[in-house]
């Protein structure tokens, strides 16, 4: 298979692309660094990249960011920031690969633990996790061409702890690998419409 | 108490009215009717619209737009009215009552069905519902002086069937009357964080 990894340079893309990179062949792509440049916040040119790219049978965001602040605190541009890039991002990119994958492709977001189980000063990304995981759940029924949608739902990752450990003090951290796990089921398996919790 | 009703004119608001009304002083308010106007886009007048209503009990939110259409079809503005409105105009209202309300008094927000149950056409509203309650999960350990947060989560409501029915088929309609029950719960009962599914 072909596959676009956007965020390939992240914690968690760098695990996905190792996992997926053994068996097929990669793109990756992030806002600064990768094969393509791509910004999940720029509909008309990822539309654009993606149409230069061909072909692809896979699509898979590591992606997405959101800000973390009190609840009573946050402003405007805080709430909107999750909004524009983790949620209408991914849907976004979701809605520009529909329009050049193989019949049958896939698309994989990535949601978070946070949808479910909340923590103090993530409102804005339980908001846009769990918006994500709604999205995936419907545009299910909706992709043309037998196209499939998932997302992945890890929890706070190992490799991420050292700068987020205060904030999920008793989350068992999982390892990038293993939520990496949860890309290759949605793409290469066979499942749309679902949401894999690796927490 | 003193009860807040947003969207109070609508299908919903009305039987939370007829509900809460039996026990409770009543304030209701829409875009257009009711004894004051609130439109849940505009933030800026809606903290001032309660910070002159003074000391509330309970806001409650019976309001919320959100764009229908076919997945691949829907252009930004209809992805965007949901989240501006019944998303982000949500989130402000109770963040905005959270400055006025009663010590321990409640926030209750409308979410719906397809946040877990989607439908053709309905991507938009099932992406909003789901943020809704991520917020709802959140908000509720932040919020300060004993205040609590809900929302309710009806199916299609029997009074919406004549003009929803052929994008609800097989879906059990529920009464308004009954959905109400799921306000009056979280308004005159004890929970936090709570999304009451009446469907």
């Amino acid at each position: 298979m072909k596959i676009l990894i956007v965020g390939a340079m992240g914690t968690l893309g760098k695990a996905v692309a190792a996992e997926l990179g053994q068996r097929h062949e990669l793109v990756t792509a992030g806002r600064a660094s990768g094969d393509i440049r791509l910004d999940l916040t720029d509909r008309a040119s990822m539309e654009a990249t993606l149409a230069r790219l061909g072909p692809l049978d896979a699509v898979v965001s590591a992606a997405g960011n959101v800000a973390f602040g009190a609840l009573m605190e946050m402003d405007e541009g805080q709430w909107a920031l999750g909004l524009r890039d983790k949620l209408m991002g991914q849907v976004n990119l979701a809605l520009s690969a529909a329009k050049v994958l193989t019949d049958g492709g896939s698309i994989t977001l990535t949601t978070g633990v946070l949808a479910e189980q909340p923590i103090r000063y993530g409102a804005a990304a339980s908001m846009v996790n769990a918006g994500v995981q709604g999205f995936v759940r419907a545009a299910a029924l909706e992709l043309p061409r037998g196209l499939r949608i998932n997302a992945v739902s890890p929890g706070v990752l190992v490799e991420s702890m050292p700068g987020y450990a205060p904030w999920f003090r008793g989350f068992e951290p999982v390892p990038a690998a293993r939520a990496a796990l949860g890309f290759s089921r949605s793409v290469e398996g066979a499942d749309t419409g679902q949401v894999y919790r690796i927490d």
